[in-house]
């Protein structure tokens, strides 16, 4: 296997897989990041050319980790070297990848994925073999999708000690929007609001504390996975700004919050009782088999335990 | 000490100060939270007139531990039974806090308290003796506070190992808005926009999880301390809106969040380098002894060992 940026997400498949004694190389366009991996006993380089020779030579499954901004010039490099080697990536925004991937001609061989996890922290050093455990890492079921190549992709998440939640790009970017993109952009306005209050500083604790977590994340790293899925964020946007304005005029006109908090509550309660179930009907490679692990997925269903393939997929 | 309410806070002072080796006493309304705290071996009633005749024969303390709507009731029978007992409360809204006891003819022996804590739980089994450890305990250094009260309620918080901000009610509550009641608010319509896209609680993490959080408290406490501080979080209200609506226009038009997530990053970043400092050099009860201690709060001070009082107060 073959990791592109080993940055934290990148770095920490790494780690994983190397773990599980499965080989794994990797390669990071600063010196400081691949040193860091070299120096932690890893295999990894800074020369992207004998990189991806190596993972043409070997038929290695390539794994996309590096930031939206650096993903064209990329697959422009792959498409040269290594075109026939599966191909898949970590990053947060599915529809914005495959349209970058099938712009650069190497649709058939990739199966889009996402790890939902991270900290606040990145690099090299900020990774480790753990991060993944029990995370949900989306892999997607876009109708072009190889069964093969999706077996592969499944197999990793799962070295990794993920918990596959199958998805169609488009659904998984909406749902991103609302759990994770939007609740960047709330964490950046409620930091910066209270900066703005004389005492909120001296006073801030646990909700403060949380709820602005994520605004320590690297602004670059933000701006590029909102950004990138602005058509899906802005929706999410405006039904919080609808919310909160109708929340506000209730508060001012009949000095109440009713409506917003009792929503809200029961919407986290339901959210506590989402039913998880385990996938393991579904043989990848039969009739269907896309449309039944989207519906699947939907429904709480993730994958824990490898499923199998048919004999001669396709 | 005679406290009043045995929920999350009130029950959790009770142990807190039993566990100094202090006289403590509690009421509670529910049979359930009053059953609870004697089965764990304290001493506490359902019966008010008795724990306030107690309080008074004793010139207890009495720490105002029950919520919002509950208030005014509770201040009758305080003017009634035990009028002279010095008193404080623990609850989040200083101002109406403040007006109520007021208007019941409290004022005098009156000193505000707030511990910033707490969790998504409540009732008196959710509470634990080191609920407050090393958290911000605001008392309030209004004007009107009386030194030898403005003592015994800065002894309380220590006693729980809380570490004591000075802060006047309004500047309190203006700081409560922006790090507490907002973030509320903001978790609520979080959970609630994210419950209304198919796939996002199948694969809601992290940032979901700790922005919802605080959307699992009890809605009527939510309700409760967001509108008693209306006027403050009115403005705290709008001000994020405008923040959100200015991002979703430079969103749509430029496809950029550069402004709000740069502006959120670095006031996320002043905020982990908030400078704290230790409060020592005041003297309660001397000239000016207030207003220093207000001033020392807004600049980042905390009262972690107990401050002098003047011999003579006043």
């Amino acid at each position: 296997m073959c990791v592109l940026g080993l940055g934290l997400i990148g770095g920490s498949v790494m780690r994983a897989i190397a773990a599980q004694g499965r080989d794994v190389f990797g390669y990071n366009r600063s010196v400081e990041g691949a040193q860091g991996a070299i120096a932690d006993g890893f295999d990894a380089t800074t020369d992207l050319t004998d990189a991806l020779t190596r993972a043409a030579d070997t038929s290695a499954l390539i794994v996309l980790a590096v930031p939206m901004p650096a993903l064209p010039g990329m697959l422009a490099h792959i498409g040269e070297l290594a075109p026939k080697c599966p191909l898949t990536d970590v990053t947060s925004v599915k529809s914005a990848v495959l349209d970058e991937v099938a712009a650069a001609g190497l649709q058939e061989r990739f199966v889009g994925g996402h790890p939902m996890t991270g900290t606040e922290n990145s690099g090299w050093a900020a990774g480790h073999a753990g991060l993944f455990t029990a995370a949900p890492w989306v892999i997607s079921v876009d109708d072009h999708v190889d069964p093969v190549v999706w077996w592969m992709v499944m197999t990793l998440a799962l070295d990794c000690g993920a918990a596959v939640v199958p998805a169609r790009s488009d659904e998984h970017d909406a749902a991103a929007a609302a759990i994770s993109h939007l609740p960047h952009l709330l964490a950046e306005a409620l930091a910066v609001t209270a900066a703005e209050v004389p005492l909120a500083f001296a006073l801030a604790a646990g909700s403060f504390r949380d709820g602005t977590r994520v605004a320590g994340s690297p602004p670059d790293l933000v701006r590029a996975m909102c950004e990138a899925n602005a058509a899906q964020l802005l929706p999410a946007v405006d039904r919080i700004i609808d919310l909160l304005s109708r929340a506000r005029d209730s508060l001012d006109w009949d000095n109440s919050v009713a409506e917003l908090v009792d929503a809200g509550h029961a919407a986290r309660i339901r959210y506590d009782r989402f039913p998880r179930s385990d996938i393991f009907h579904v043989v990848i490679g039969t009739e269907h088999w896309r449309e039944e692990l989207a519906a699947a997925g939907r429904a709480g269903g993730v994958i824990r335990s490898a499923l199998p393939i048919r004999d001669s997929p396709r």
